[in-house]
């Protein structure tokens, strides 16, 4: 068994609550042993249990990734809506490599598909919450890849779906690159196929990783104008090392791997006999498909592409440098303008 | 001193000829010992020595790399140009990594620099064939960094010059992922400092070097259209393993290394105190600068960016899924869009 990693503590990520799913079937017929996502919420669900938001995370996240959207100044105010943030199995706190029991910790965890991530989530909002339509499904990066997910295995239950900076299903450009990214860090002898003992034993793997990571992560323009300026560092490097090499660093090496095999695996087609048109065009949401210019993780034309197969759907892109990172909020354009995309899908 | 290397023999990539430099100052004031390099010519120098063409070539690559372009039915036709192919060092036949004498074999190979390649290869061209006025220099990617400091450094020399898919001066992502594909050698211990015995010990960390390379190397819709078919591939794994990782296998990891360094600190600006408007503006060439759109290494945006500081210069762009390998002219659309460009310069 691993030993505990304190990045994935209340302390950092603030109070979680757990939805138990015992021994979990899983899409692939293995069983994930007492499995439980983990979850946070903010506002309260109505009498009419019709206010509901989910709003899945992305890739490296946990449930209190995306809580900067909600504020009454905000645009998912808790006053109106119900907003559930599920936490996607390998992020640490819902059942994880890092925190799974023998058999299947660490490097013996076994691989999940966004399917799983989905099929949980639906029990958490019927069993626990007993809601039977959200208003909003939303999310960034593999949170748009959960999004599609649910609008696709759940036509009925979804009202309205943001997909923002990511695909229904994963490209062959996108499926190596993220591989190259796990093997960045399977690189590293001491990742010994997943039992290392603790997390930090990785290190130089997680550096290796971080590295590629900003390859792919951010637009030539950005870092040619020096956009790091913007949030306070006055190097090249000192960015490289203090943004990516210490977003990376505390985290579980395996958590991580497990996170990006399930991304490059996605794939709504795999509910229709691997026939995409066929999945996306049972799409029952209105569907508003936001891409990020300069985004080499989920380029526009990979978004658009797919936008053009689903009957309510459009298709909108918002200019940032910060790339697929704009989610991030960094600067008050990008912030204004994904708020700005809510703001009237809610209104809609 | 490592094993020798039968990628680099005449048997792979046809006769050579060599022009020695002799113990060679660097621009970092070091010297490089007994250097020469490599070259190959096509056509004959005319009487007036006003026909010739130098065509430096890329990364990874050698002096026969860019021959297929010389040829009766081809831009270059040697009845009426002579062609000069320079070897840039560390190519495996110049003064490389892989054959320099100790103390500078393999590991202890001194930087390089593009400025290094360029003041070697104006010696050959006034020294050993008396030439005052180059037709044309051209160049792809590291051969387009050469192009440019060529135009920079002896203006009055470069009658036209063609940089394709390269800039003037490395930008920061470029350095950056450039670095990361290094460091993916460089993280095989059998790399051990680059001190080891012989290249294929290095297997490991040749292969991941090939998956990195093959992310950034080509375009999202290159992959999900499988422009992989159009060469005969049958399978994304077998392209990756059969082209990626077969082209790279054989090459010496130093030499690959050493290229890189000299690629992502390519700057014409260290001719101006680091200003880069007033080197480029100082180019009296006629100058036809080409980008390849999908272009992950030299993004469109950068190429144009630099064009326009240059005062007898215009930009072209060639749309290929190719992305930046469109200069392999693996279909005849790529083919004929290059040989197209080149016509037009020369006869302007």
């Amino acid at each position: 068994m691993t030993e505990k990693n304190e990045y994935y503590s209340e302390e950092k990520h603030g109070l979680h609550e757990y939805f138990e799913l015992g021994d979990f079937s899983l899409v692939s017929d293995e069983v994930l042993l007492g499995a439980r996502i983990a979850y946070k919420t903010a506002g309260v669900l109505n009498e009419a249990k019709d206010n509901a938001v989910l709003f899945p995370h992305m890739w490296s996240g946990t449930s209190a990734s995306m809580e900067s959207f909600v504020g009454s100044d905000r645009p998912l105010d808790p006053s109106k809506y119900f907003i559930i943030f599920p936490g996607q199995f390998a992020n640490g706190f819902s059942t994880s490599p890092s925190n799974a029991a023998t058999p299947q910790s660490g490097g013996n965890f076994p691989n999940i598909m966004i399917g799983d991530d989905v099929i949980a989530q639906h029990r958490l909002v019927t069993e626990k919450f007993g809601i039977s339509q959200l208003q909003l499904v939303t999310g960034w990066s593999m949170g748009a890849e959960q999004t599609y997910e649910w609008a696709v295995r759940y036509p009925d239950m979804v009202k309205r779906a943001v997909p923002i900076a990511g695909t229904a299903k994963t490209t062959p450009h996108n499926y190596i690159f993220v591989r190259s990214h796990e093997n960045a860090i399977k690189s590293d002898p001491a990742w010994a196929g997943g039992l290392y003992s603790k997390s930090s034993d990785v290190h130089v793997g997680l550096q290796r990783h971080a590295e590629t990571w900003s390859v792919m992560g951010l637009c030539s323009d950005f870092y040619k104008q020096e956009i790091w300026r913007e949030i306070g560092f006055d190097s090249l490097e000192g960015f490289l090392t203090g943004f990516w090499g210490a977003y990376f660093a505390p985290m579980d090496p395996n958590n991580l791997i497990w996170m990006g095999w399930k991304w490059r695996h996605g794939d709504v087609s795999l509910n229709t006999e691997n026939d995409l048109d066929v999945a996306l065009s049972s799409i029952k949401a209105k569907v508003t498909a936001v891409a990020f210019s300069n985004d080499m993780f989920f380029p526009p034309t990979d978004i658009a592409a797919e936008v053009n197969k689903i009957p309510n759907a459009q298709y909108e892109e918002i200019e940032s440098l910060w790339a697929h990172f704009a989610m991030f909020c960094m600067n008050d354009r990008d912030k204004n303008a994904i708020d700005d995309v809510y703001r009237r899908v809610l209104a809609s």
